[in-house]
């Protein structure tokens, strides 16, 4: 059973560790694979952003009981400022280990019904790197398209200069 | 003459005028239009950003010599980190009373030779209000190209939702 829900101060750890494993394969976001943990809960926990954790049951050995674990961490926040925080802006990790479960499905799923739910009028992805393409096709399931490709824009660690996507979805009005 | 150069410290109190007007007006950026000054003077000279100033020489009516005053300001900086950082990103500021004597489009030229000698491949605005049209036609005529169009991603204070656009310029290689 996976479920979604706020971060809290007891998830900075894992919020961390998750977050530091993602940036250090340094081949899906734009950050320097240095930053640090107070740098990264700093972004992560900031200033208006919506910090949610999938957490995942997990069977106890010794007593076939289950407790939770994290298996993701998303945020949710205004794209801009003033006359553009009407657009929601989102990022999402999930670690290797966690991977091809539908984590990031239900994660999107998740973060676009929360930013509906808190009044935004559009989805805006900034920076989908073309080589990711399990999450550009993600994205794609979610209704996000692609409104720009700009070239050459992230240098990805084994693959040199490679594209990026600007991704874009307007929501329907209730 | 028009002189541009890296701001100092002693340029704070007329970036801050300059900032809070284009500001207060909100009709081209997405930045909340209060925004103190403090707030105002650490986006503009963030870490890792580049900050000039454009002035242009005045008679002083006592002694018919010149002195020079500041007519605008940008900013140049890389438009994400890690494998991003490749890409620059700028932003300008011209106050009402200076506009329509080609101050933009001089601070425009001088950003993009600066991105290229700094070492950028490319420039990209993230954030361009297409009801402010003589900005795009003049980012236009300096090589920046649409590539994707925002639908209503700007609250505009008299117009309502508008589109934006995100414009980009891949560097030839020398």
């Amino acid at each position: 059973m996976l479920n979604i829900r706020p971060a809290t101060d007891s998830d900075r750890n894992t919020i961390w560790e998750i977050f530091h494993e993602v940036i250090a394969a340094g081949d899906t976001y734009p950050i320097d694979s240095e930053m640090s943990r107070d740098g990264a809960l700093a972004y992560w926990f900031g200033n208006g952003t919506h910090t949610y954790v999938a957490e995942l049951d997990r069977l106890k050995r010794s007593s076939f009981q289950t407790d939770q674990h994290v298996v993701g961490t998303y945020i949710l926040r205004p794209n801009q400022s003033g006359g553009g925080a009407h657009v929601a802006n989102a990022a999402f990790m999930v670690p290797a280990v966690a991977r091809g479960q539908g984590i990031g499905r239900a994660m999107g799923e998740h973060c676009l019904k929360e930013a509906r739910r808190l009044g935004f009028r559009a989805m805006q992805f900034n920076f989908v790197v073309s080589t990711n393409e399990s999450a550009v096709k993600l994205w794609q399931k979610l209704g996000m398209k692609i409104v720009a490709t700009l070239p050459g824009a992230f240098r990805h660690p084994e693959k040199g200069y490679v594209d990026v996507y600007v991704m874009f979805q307007l929501f329907a009005r209730a």
